[in-house]
């Protein structure tokens, strides 16, 4: 379980914070105001990207968390500058590795439950891990590199999987 | 490994399927060309909606394939409708689901190549699976995903994580 989370989860939050780097670089280029970016969405009713980012770092916390049987950390959305961001991806950098493999043994099994408006999910661990945290995390990292394409900044593939 | 592989592949291309039909019901309610849908991208140098299924079609059965050491199956890229791109992911569905859980058996060791642009990947299967089949498969659903939803057809969350 730890081979398939915590790995995953390093490698694309230092893909996504190089993406929002090469953002922030764009935007200065170009006399952008960096705030343009960071309420872009691809939809009126889609999260704009602090957003997006705010949700990946969650997924990504949470996940660790709950696999341990821990409360995840709670931490306020309040980013509003790059540099924000930035320290938050730094946080829960920190986070995910505070975790050894031996915290995630026999996390397969475990229960796992989830408040969502209005309801609670109940998973075994590696229902959870496969079905909720990594698709939710991976779409919410998929959708910050897509808006920022949008706005024509210059990424490509190979900034999503490899920074 | 196939516990992290196939199963995701399969309730993923379901989920597509399904929010490729919403797409369609969508353009034939409101009058729009489906060719419209189809050749639309999020940034010009990104690939279109078909291309996104095409993509993500092949990672899963080239997943697959190579972590059971065998040759995935070519599929020419010629979809020109919805009902095309429908009749692809079935097509996969069918070969992601022939495989047996022991055929992937200690496949997380078996040596993985991939063929790209100018240069040959090798990697464990299980870093294949985890840097580089399962990014690449949920960065073109969700680019499909978010194709859609800037052209506003009227998807959830929930359509991308059920259907």
């Amino acid at each position: 379980m730890y081979a398939f989370s915590a790995p995953t989860f390093t490698r694309m939050l230092k893909n996504l914070s190089a993406m929002l780097k090469k953002a922030e670089a764009h935007a200065k280029d170009k006399g952008i105001d960096p705030a343009t970016f960071l309420a872009a969405k691809l939809a009126p009713d889609m999260f704009a990207l602090t957003r997006q980012v705010q949700i990946a770092t969650d997924h990504a916390k949470g996940a660790m968390a709950r696999l341990a049987g821990q409360a995840p950390e709670a931490i306020e959305d309040t980013e509003a500058s790059f540099a924000d961001l930035q320290a938050r991806i730094a946080k829960v950098l920190a986070i995910v590795e505070g975790f050894k493999p031996e915290q995630l043994a026999g996390s397969e099994t475990r229960e796992v439950s989830v408040k969502i408006p209005n309801a609670e999910l109940k998973f075994s661990g590696i229902d959870y891990l496969n079905t909720w945290a990594l698709p939710n995390f991976y779409f919410h990292v998929t959708a910050a590199y897509a808006i920022l394409r949008n706005c024509g900044v210059e990424l490509g593939k190979r900034d999503f999987l490899m920074s």
